[in-house]
C-alpha cells in the first residue's frame, strides 16, 4: 500500500526568536499549515504530486508574508520580478519561468510552460506574453505592494549593495533571509514532484536569475531518487547543481536521502560559503529538511502523521 | 609533466555530404581550425583553460557560419537573442547570460558576469545594462544580419512552428541543425574549463531559454571529473542535467569520460527523444565528441597531436 507525504519551506536565513515577534511567529505557522493543508487535500484524494506541490506553493505565493507571488520583494527598479519552477519525477518533465511581473501565481505559469509550451524555461516579457496567450490572471502592482518591503528597498537602494537579502531590523548587520518558497511531495501513485517560487533578492539588478528556476539546481525531481526544493544564496546552489547532485549521490553512490542532503547542506555548500537549506523527499516518503542558517520556515505532513511546522533550529 | 588539450563544436544535426556543398565544407573546416588555433595559442603559452575556451568560442561567434554571436539566428520578432555560459573546474566558478542583444561576443559577457557581477546568471535587458556598465562592445543589427538566416525565418514565421531548428534546404523535411558553439579545455596547470554560446532557435518565442546558459545542463566543468559543452534540443539537455550527470557518473560511479558521455548521448537522451551531441574532456586530457544526430561540426587539438577537424559520422 502506497503512502503519501508532503514537505514545504518558506525560506531560510537569520531567523531566531530574537528577530520575530510572537504575533509574527503565529502568522508564519498559520501560513505554513495552510499551505500543507492545501497540498495534502490533493494527495488524500489520490491527486498527483504535481497538483499537490502546485497547490501548496500557490498558498505560499498568495500569503504576503513570504517572498514569492504577492509578497515578492522589490528589485532595484522598484518592480517585482518573479521566478518559479516545477518538475515531475516520473518522466523528468519540467517547466520554469524567470523574471515575470504581475503574474499572480508564477508556479502556475511554470506548470503551464511544462504542459503547453514545448519549452522548459521562458523568461521576461516573452514569458508574460505566453501567460497572456494562456489567459493567465494578472494583478496590478498594488497587489504586490507592501510598505514594509518598499521600505527595505529604500534603505539600500542608493548603496552599492546589489545583493542584499531582505532584512527585518534596523541593525547594521540586518538578518539575512533567503526568501523562497517550495514544496516536494510523494503521491499515492508513487510519483514525486517538486516546485519552487521566489521574488528573488531585494534591490537585485541586471536581470539576475537565482537557482529557483534552474532545473537541477533549486528544483529537481526524479522518481528513482528524490524531489528537492532549495532556498539560499542561489549562486552557490547553481554552481553546486544542488538538487541533481543529491539525486546522483543517491542513485550512483547509494547514499540515503538524509545522507545526500546533509552532504550538500552541511559540507559542499558550507565549504563554498553557501548559506541556506532545502527540503527533500524520497520514493518511500522519507522527508528531510536540513539548513545551515539559523532557521528555516518549514513543515511536513505524512499520510498517517501529524502536521509538523517548525521555524528555528 | 602536464599536457594541454582543447576540443570545440559548432553544432550538431542533419549534417551530411548531401546537405553541404564542397565549398561550404571547406569554409566550416577552416572556421573550426581557426577556433582551435585561437584556443591552443593561449594554452601553449601557459594560459588558463578559461582564457582558451573563451578565445575559441569568440572565434566561432565571430564567424557568420555558426549560430552564435554574428551568425545568430532570428527570433520570431526578427531580433537576435543570444545565450552563453562559461565555467571553471578549479573552484566551480561560473557565469552565464541569456537573451541579450547586440553584444558582439556573448561568451565575453558570461566571463565578465563570472568575474565581476557577483551573480552567475543575468538575463535580458538587465544583462545588456550590465554589459554597458562594463563598457562592452555593442554591434548594430546590421552586423548580425544574414539574408540566408532571414529567409529561414520568413519561411516559417507565420506558421505555428515555434520550435524549428534552422534548415538548409527547401525540402518538406528540412535538415535539423542545433546551432550552438562550444569549447572545453585542459591547461598546463591542470585546470578544466567549458564555454558554450548560441543564438538559439530560428523563430523562437516567449523568451525561451535553452540549455546553453544553464550551468550543469549545457555547460559544466569540474576539475575532479570533466568539462562538457553540449549542442542539441536544449529542453532534453536541461531535463537530463547532461553536463553535471556526466560528471556524477564519473565521480560517484567510476565511469570513464567516454563511458559517461556515451551513456548520456546514446542512451539517456536517446530514450527521452533528445537529439544532439556534446564534447567532453577529462583531467588527463582525454577527449570524446559523441553525437546521436547525423553529424556534428567538431575538432580537437592536443599538445603533441595534430589538428583534428570532422563534420560527418
Amino acid at each position: 500500500m502506497n503512502s503519501y507525504a508532503i514537505a514545504i519551506h518558506g525560506g531560510a536565513g537569520t531567523i531566531s526568536k530574537d528577530t520575530i515577534t510572537p504575533e509574527q511567529e503565529l502568522e508564519y505557522i498559520s501560513g505554513l499549515k495552510a499551505a500543507l493543508e492545501a497540498g495534502e487535500k490533493v494527495l488524500k484524494k489520490h491527486g498527483s504530486s504535481t497538483d499537490a506541490v502546485e497547490a501548496a506553493v500557490m498558498a505560499l505565493e498568495n500569503n504576503i508574508l513570504f517572498n514569492a507571488g504577492r509578497g515578492a520583494v522589490f528589485t532595484h527598479e522598484a518592480t517585482h520580478e518573479m521566478d518559479a519552477a516545477i518538475m515531475e519525477g516520473a518522466q523528468l518533465r519540467a517547466g520554469a519561468v524567470s523574471g515575470v511581473s504581475n503574474i499572480k501565481n508564477p508556479v502556475q505559469l511554470a506548470r503551464a510552460i511544462m504542459d503547453h509550451s514545448g519549452s522548459v524555461l521562458l523568461a521576461g516579457e516573452g514569458a508574460n506574453e505566453f501567460a497572456r496567450k494562456m489567459n493567465f490572471k494578472f494583478e496590478e502592482d498594488d497587489y504586490f505592494f507592501s510598505q514594509y518591503r518598499y521600505d527595505q528597498l529604500m534603505k539600500i537602494r542608493d548603496t552599492d549593495v546589489v545583493k542584499l537579502d531582505h532584512s527585518v531590523s534596523d541593525s547594521p548587520n540586518p538578518p539575512k533571509r533567503f526568501g523562497t518558497v517550495g514544496a516536494v511531495a510523494l503521491d499515492l501513485h508513487g510519483n514525486l514532484a517538486a516546485a519552487t517560487s521566489t521574488g528573488g533578492l531585494t534591490n537585485k539588478r541586471y536581470g539576475r536569475i537565482g537557482d529557483t528556476p534552474i532545473i537541477g539546481a533549486g528544483t529537481y525531481a526524479n522518481n528513482k531518487t528524490c524531489a528537492i526544493s532549495c532556498t539560499g544564496v542561489g549562486e552557490y546552489y547553481i554552481r553546486a547543481v544542488v538538487g541533481h547532485d543529491i539525486s546522483c549521490l543517491m542513485e550512483y553512490k547509494g547514499l540515503s536521502l538524509e545522507e545526500a542532503c546533509n552532504e550538500l547542506v552541511h559540507h559542499k555548500l558550507m565549504e563554498m560559503g553557501g548559506e541556506g537549506g532545502l527540503i527533500g523527499i524520497d520514493a518511500k516518503g522519507n522527508i528531510t529538511m536540513p539548513f545551515n542558517s539559523e532557521g528555516m520556515y518549514r513543515g511536513m505532513k505524512k499520510k498517517d502523521g501529524d502536521f509538523v511546522v517548525e521555524i528555528y533550529a
